[in-house]
């Protein structure tokens, strides 16, 4: 198994995914809400790259979902906060979302084999799906205007340690792999205030959003793994027996 | 004080640069080995980016250094291995270097207010010459073929690491930089394995040069920082009495 990092989007090119099953990660707080939604019961989502499109996308009962300047879009009923998307609020529902750097990354990765939703609430869950989709590993860090996010980096890294665990064969991971590894081990114990203390954790205390870092902060608290096919996001169907 | 952290040289930009002090990174070898040629008693390096331009560069008594794939080029007296340049081969000498990335980088960070050449060997070193010039400081890890390169990031991570034991005024540290700083503390016990095992170390492995890796994986055992000045690295001048 081969496992290669990327520390932002803009440095993602289609080389690179051909054949492989990639991970967006944008823990704060993308791909962390696209977790919590599916596992809370919503029936899909379709992330899409524009508030336009969005719209556009937004059929009877859909629900529209997203986020400008870490703030809700207005006129949508949801913004991007995983703490939104209860039980209650989503059952069911298809949700049309847009976020600045999650969907964008999910939209960018469509040439690779498989793209899935990776965040420190499913990063055991998602080891798991990519042992099973038996290909090589593209981890992509989402980052922040196209500048690397330590919460990015740090979930990449719990997923290099979360697939070295539970893979049978060696694994072969790239340089920044290893670092981001060596940086999660670090910083596992006090995870929370990594989070806290890095750029975006610091912009979204400052907009009163500090509950959402302490929930994204959570870690295998999901076993819910958001994958896409044919630009809708659905859970991953785990095989039985498998680990 | 504040430090920010660029993970390969393409992609540093001229606006980064402005008014702070570039530390450029190349473990493994260049800027290792542009601190041990001048801890040695060299007179001075002229890193230069080309062959053709190391030839035209190179006066009378000056000797020619660099390498290509990680082996010396034809013709000139060293390679790029910090093991040839004993005292007895170099005192006194005017070197011409060119590297593959090493002084490519130290050419790209010509527009900075000073780019002075870090290692492992000089991190703690460096740290006090960063402070002494009083300015923000930038990370350059050089990376390998325009890919991250774990050797220079863990560097990276000690000289954080040593900035922030030794600065009396608050750090303030990009993404990048904390989570290397963490990696450099997981991987500190184990460092000349990592630098092994990483992709660098593996390919200068193959090709008989694990000493160069041993040797570079040391910590602090040189007090002498590479300075450019006009084109020109030279010792750093520390001011007596300052730490």
């Amino acid at each position: 198994l081969r496992i290669d990092c990327i520390s932002t989007i803009s440095e993602t090119f289609a080389p690179d995914l051909a054949g492989k099953t990639v991970i967006v990660i944008d823990v704060l707080r993308a791909t962390s809400t696209m977790c919590t939604a599916l596992a809370n019961g919503a029936d899909s989502i379709i992330p899409v790259e524009t508030v336009a499109q969005a719209k556009l996308a937004a059929k009877g009962e859909d629900v529209l979902a997203g986020e400008r300047q870490c703030k809700k879009i207005p006129g949508f009923t949801f913004g991007n906060s995983p703490l939104e998307f209860t039980e209650e609020a989503i059952t069911g529902k298809r949700i049309v979302m847009t976020t600045t750097n999650g969907t964008r990354g999910i939209q960018k990765a469509a040439k690779a084999a498989s793209v899935i939703a990776g965040s420190l609430l499913n990063a055991g869950a998602c080891a798991r799906a990519a042992l099973q989709l038996k290909r090589d590993v593209l981890l992509i860090c989402s980052g922040t205007k196209d500048v690397f996010a330590l919460e990015d980096g740090l979930c990449a890294g719990m997923i290099v340690k979360e697939l070295r665990s539970i893979a049978k064969e060696a694994v072969a991971a790239d340089d920044l792999a290893v670092a981001l590894e060596g940086a999660f081990h670090f910083y596992s114990e006090h995870l929370e205030e990594a989070l806290l203390d890095c750029q975006s954790g610091v912009r979204l205390s400052s907009l009163g959003l500090r509950g959402d870092i302490s929930y994204c902060a959570q870690r295998n608290t999901h076993q819910t793994v958001p994958i896409i096919e044919d630009g809708v996001l659905r859970p991953f169907e785990f095989r039985q027996g498998l680990f």
